[in-house]
C-alpha cells in the first residue's frame, strides 16, 4: 500500500491553511492519499473560508490513525490532530507565539513520522519566523523549517550536523535550479563558493535528481562571475575553483558541465513548448543567481525543495502572506505543485 | 529635416555586415533614413549572400555624402565608404588585423559624426575584441565599443572621463535594466557598489529613459544581497549605502523606490499583454543580476543602449558569431530591435 503524504499547516495566521483547504478541494487527484498535520479546528475554519462561495462539499476527516489517510475518498480532507488545540483560532494576519507553537509541532511531528518511515513526504505550508521564534525553546532556536528538519534527521540518524548537508532546489515548470549558498551576504556566499561546497551540492544534486528523473540528470553548472570569468580575467574562481569541482564530479561519472556563463545558462536549461533543454538543472553559485530567473515569469508554481535529507520535502515558493490571510484569495497553486514534486520525488508518494 | 541614422558594420569576418542587409531587406520601415558606416565591398558581399534565396533586390548605393541617406528609398541600403578598402575581403570567422582595423575606424567615424550632431544615432554591429586588439594602435587601447566611445567624447568635449561616466542599459519588449557596473568579477562588483555608483547610474536613467519615455520614468532599485539584507541581517550594503543614495534621488526629485529583494523585482518590472508594471526600469547592482532576467526568455530581441555619453548608441545583444558568419543563417531581429530603440532615445532619429 502507498504511503500518505503529510501536509503541515504551517503557520494558523496566515494563508497555510486556506490553500491546504483548496488544494483538497481543487486537485483531488493529487490530494488523494495526502493528509494535514494540524489542528482540526484551525483546519476547518479554514474549510469554511474557502467552501464560502462553493457548491461542492469537503469533508473534513479527523483521522485516529495516519493509515486512514490512504482510504479517505477523495474530496475528503483527512486531519490528524499533531497539536494541543489553542485555546481560540489564531487571528488572521497576526503574529502570535501560539500560532508559532504549533507550526513548529507539526513540521516536527511530520519529520519524525517521515524519519521513521511511516509517510511517504513531507509538503510544509508557510511557517511565520518571528512566530515560531516567539514560541519560545526550543523552535526559537531554529531560522525555519529547514533548520527544524536537519535536527530531527540529526537526532534520528545520530549523524553530526555536518554529515547531513542540506541543499535547496527551486523548481517550476521550465526551470530546475539547486543552489550552493542560500540566506547570506553576497559576500560571505563568493567566500562559500569552495571546491568542497560545490561538489557536495553537485553529489546531493546527483542523488535527488536521479531519484526524480529516473535516470542520471545532465547537470550544469553556472560561473560566479560575469562571462564565468573570461578565462580568470574578471575574477578567478571559474578557474581555481568550480572547473576543478567539475572535473572531480566527471571523473565520478557525473554529467556535468560548466562552468557556463550565468547570463546565458538558465536560458539553456529552460524547459519550453516542444524543446527539449540543454540541461535538466542548474547548479547556482548564490541565491539571486538562481532565484531571479526561477522567479522571472512569476511565482505562482515555483516549488521549493530541500535536498540532502533522509526524507522529501517540498514547500511553496512564498511565504504566509499575513496581508491575504483569511479572505479566501490566496493561490493553492504553489502548493499543488509541491504536492505533486513530492509524489515524484518519493519512490512510494 | 530628419537626421539619418548611422550603423556601423562590425567586424568584417562575422555577422556584421549580413545582419545589416538583412536589416534593410526585412524591416524597410525601421531602416529608412539609415545608412551603413563601412566598407562598400564588405557589404556588397554580404548583401549577395542574403540575398541568395531571395526574390527582392536590394540595390546598395555608395553614397557621396551623410545627407544621401534620407532621400535614399527603402529597400536600398546606402553605404558611406568610411574605411580605406582592405586588399581582400576579410575570411569568414577568422581574426585579423585588418578587419579589426575596419570595425574600429568605423566606429571611430560614426561617433565623431553623432558628437558633431550630423547624424541622430549610431547602431553598432559587433567587433571583435581580439581583431581589434590585433590592429594595434590606436585600437588596441580600447576593450570594445564603449571604451572607444567614450575616449571620442572626452576628446570632442574636452572633459575629463569621471565627467563622462558610462553605463550600459539592457532592453527587451518586456524588460529594462541598467546596470550600476559590468564587466568586473563579482567581488569588486560588490565594491563598486557604492553611493556615488548608484547616484550616478540613477541620474543617467533618470536623464536617458525621461527623453526615451517622454515623461519621468518610475525607477526600481534592486537590492544586492538576498531578500535585499533582511534589514542588514544578510548584509548591510542595502542599509548604508543603497537605501540613503535612494533617499537622494527622491529627495532631487527622483521617481525611484527600493531597494528590492532582486529576485522579485525584474518580475514587478516585466511588461506583459495587457499588464502594466510597476516599474519602468530596474537599477541592476551587477551584471548577472540585471542580465540574468533579459536574458532568459531568449536573446533574439536583447538591446544594448549606452548611456551618459553626449550621443546615442545602441547595438544588438550578441557578437560576432564567428562560426555561422557567412552563411546567412544570422538573425537580425536583435539589431533590428537596436535600430528602432536607437530611433527612439534620438529626438531626431
Amino acid at each position: 500500500m502507498r504511503k500518505p503524504v503529510a501536509i503541515t499547516m504551517g503557520d494558523a495566521a496566515g494563508i497555510g491553511p486556506e490553500i491546504i483547504a483548496m488544494a483538497f478541494r481543487d486537485a483531488p487527484d493529487v490530494t488523494r492519499g495526502c493528509f494535514v498535520v494540524g489542528d482540526v479546528e484551525t483546519l476547518r475554519r479554514a474549510n469554511a473560508i474557502v467552501q464560502r462561495d462553493c457548491e461542492t462539499q469537503l469533508p473534513l476527516v479527523s483521522i485516529g490513525a495516519v493509515s486512514e489517510a490512504v482510504s479517505c475518498p477523495p474530496r475528503c480532507m483527512p486531519v490528524w490532530q499533531a497539536v494541543t488545540p489553542p485555546k481560540a483560532c489564531a487571528d488572521f494576519g497576526q503574529i502570535s507565539a501560539e500560532a508559532g507553537r504549533m507550526a513548529g509541532e507539526c513540521v516536527v511531528w511530520a519529520a519524525r513520522a517521515a524519519l521513521r518511515g511511516e509517510v511517504a513526504a513531507l509538503v510544509t505550508a508557510p511557517l511565520h519566523k518571528k512566530a515560531l521564534s516567539a514560541a519560545g525553546a526550543p523552535f526559537d532556536a531554529f531560522a525555519g523549517h529547514t533548520e527544524l528538519l536537519q535536527a530531527e534527521a540529526v537526532a534520528f540518524t545520530g549523524r553530526p550536523p555536518h554529515e547531513l548537508p542540506v541543499r535547496m532546489m527551486l523548481a517550476n515548470d521550465e526551470l530546475r535550479v539547486v543552489l550552493v549558498s542560500i540566506h547570506m551576504a553576497l559576500r560571505q556566499a563568493i567566500d562559500a563558493v569552495t571546491q568542497e561546497n560545490v561538489l557536495q551540492t553537485l553529489r546531493i544534486t546527483q542523488q535527488s535528481l536521479s531519484r526524480m528523473l529516473g535516470r542520471a540528470p545532465r547537470i550544469a553548472v553556472a560561473g560566479l562571475n560575469p562571462h564565468a570569468g573570461e578565462s580568470g580575467l574578471f575574477g578567478r574562481e571559474e578557474v581555481d575553483i568550480i572547473a576543478p569541482a567539475v572535473q572531480v564530479a566527471q571523473a565520478q561519472g557525473l554529467q556535468v558541465s560548466g562552468p557556463y556563463a550565468p547570463d546565458t545558462v538558465f536560458m539553456r536549461a529552460r524547459r519550453q513548448m516542444g524543446q527539449e533543454p540543454e540541461f535538466d538543472v542548474v547548479l547556482a553559485m548564490y541565491h539571486d543567481q538562481g532565484l531571479i530567473p526561477v522567479k522571472y515569469l512569476g511565482v505562482d508554481k515555483g516549488v521549493n525543495v530541500t535536498l540532502g535529507l533522509p526524507l522529501v520535502r517540498t514547500s511553496p515558493d512564498h511565504g504566509t502572506a499575513f496581508d491575504i490571510a483569511g479572505t479566501g484569495r490566496a493561490d493553492p497553486a504553489s502548493l499543488i505543485e509541491a504536492i505533486r514534486m513530492a509524489r515524484s520525488l518519493s519512490a512510494e508518494g
